[in-house]
């Protein structure tokens, strides 16, 4: 059966984290450079990426975050019903991504100080900006052979991999701590308590031909569906999974 | 040989018009969605253009430039060593393309009141705001069958069918009347004079490891080559070609 699937963050914190991931996921595809204008979504990805490292102290929040983790995990050893062993290499993984990243630079740091990087950022806010008259060293820089192109880009991906290794893992597990439910909308509306969960997980039939609009924060939470187009009516009872994570 | 190729507006008009081009070549080639970003390149495409067409009446500038075309093209009629019938047939399109662009609606009208645009344009220009949580509706439509949103972006492109054809037109034109002519810059520099000029083209070896900084306005331009990897020395002479168009 066909599903859409849907997140919402239910703290600021984890707003961020995922539109990071999302930017991240982004310039991973988009750094193989295998369709003509991959690069645009490339560079704005990274340039947006930038903006939100500038605004919050990342490391220190994500490495705290990936602390209460460990911990949590901690209370499960040694419990009969828990694979000891599998339990173990988690936390490794946590202990080495936790490492990695409050040992690495200030976040995003080479980025900003790259002078390719530098002379073309400006000009990509700018509508339609990034034409060559507008930034003729990105148009050289295009023109230089393709595995040129990837090694540069692969470069740059390598500037953030401590904090993709970080995000990942802590979004891997927190997504795992939630398991779907059956839930029922009656009206288009569900709401719920969610005593300090971080994140929301929707999954619902495309058939109902309705999004969710979600808001809410810890402690409590509100669904209502909307039609997608306009004017359409909506089902007095919409099944769909959520995941409380 | 290999060449890369830049071109620069000489006015204000013909940058606009090397914009628009840019944006909806990104939009038709990303209307395909053969990859899974690419709706990220066309609906930004798609804003940035309609940022520009509340900026400026682009519909009576362009109208007017045609007039002008048609009007030099006119003056080759009768001309033995012009072929008459290629010249009839570019007025011809000239025309259609006039008559067209003239009779449509507001530029982008109907984009601008497209419910769905309109919903998701907003969150566009934050810094990762495209997330899943921004966009629910987006995200809802990314679901859609392809042929559906193929269908929609087709939709979409059509509304700025009669600017597409037109600019198209008066650009490829205006870059006929340009002849690659061979020249030499020294010491990096190249100026010169180009009385009511719109837009030069120039092409260059990448083995010079440079790019074109190109500066001035109808009458007199300069080229200065700077070097694309940090500190790197140029060439006493740089040999390129050059169409003032």
């Amino acid at each position: 059966m066909l599903t859409n699937r849907f997140e919402h963050p239910l703290n600021e914190k984890v707003r961020i984290y995922l539109r990071l991931e999302y930017l991240m996921r982004q310039m991973s595809h988009a750094s193989q450079l295998n369709d003509q204008w991959q690069h645009q979504i490339f560079f704005r990805a990274l340039f947006d990426l930038l903006e939100i490292l500038d605004q919050i102290q990342l490391k220190a929040e994500l490495a705290k975050d990936l602390d209460k983790l460990r911990a949590k995990l901690k209370t499960w050893m040694d419990i009969d019903a828990v694979d000891q062993s599998a339990l173990l290499a988690v936390l490794d993984q946590i202990d080495l991504a936790h490492h990695q990243l409050i040992t690495a630079n200030r976040l995003g740091q080479e980025l900003r100080e790259d002078r390719f990087l530098n002379s073309i950022k400006q000009r990509f806010s700018i509508p339609g900006g990034s034409c060559c008259f507008d930034l003729p060293a990105l148009h050289h820089w295009l023109h230089l052979p393709l595995a040129h192109k990837q090694n540069d880009m692969a470069n740059w991906l390598r500037q953030i991999h401590e904090l993709h290794e970080a995000l990942n893992l802590w979004l891997r597990l927190t997504r795992d701590f939630g398991q779907h439910q059956p839930q029922v909308a009656r009206g288009g509306f569900f709401q719920y308590d969610a005593e300090d969960a971080s994140l929301l997980r929707l999954e619902i039939c495309p058939s109902y031909g309705v999004y969710p609009m979600i808001s809410g924060h810890r402690g409590r939470f509100a669904i209502r569906f909307l039609p997608f187009e306009e004017g359409a009516s909506i089902a007095d009872t919409i099944e769909f999974k959520l995941a409380i994570c």
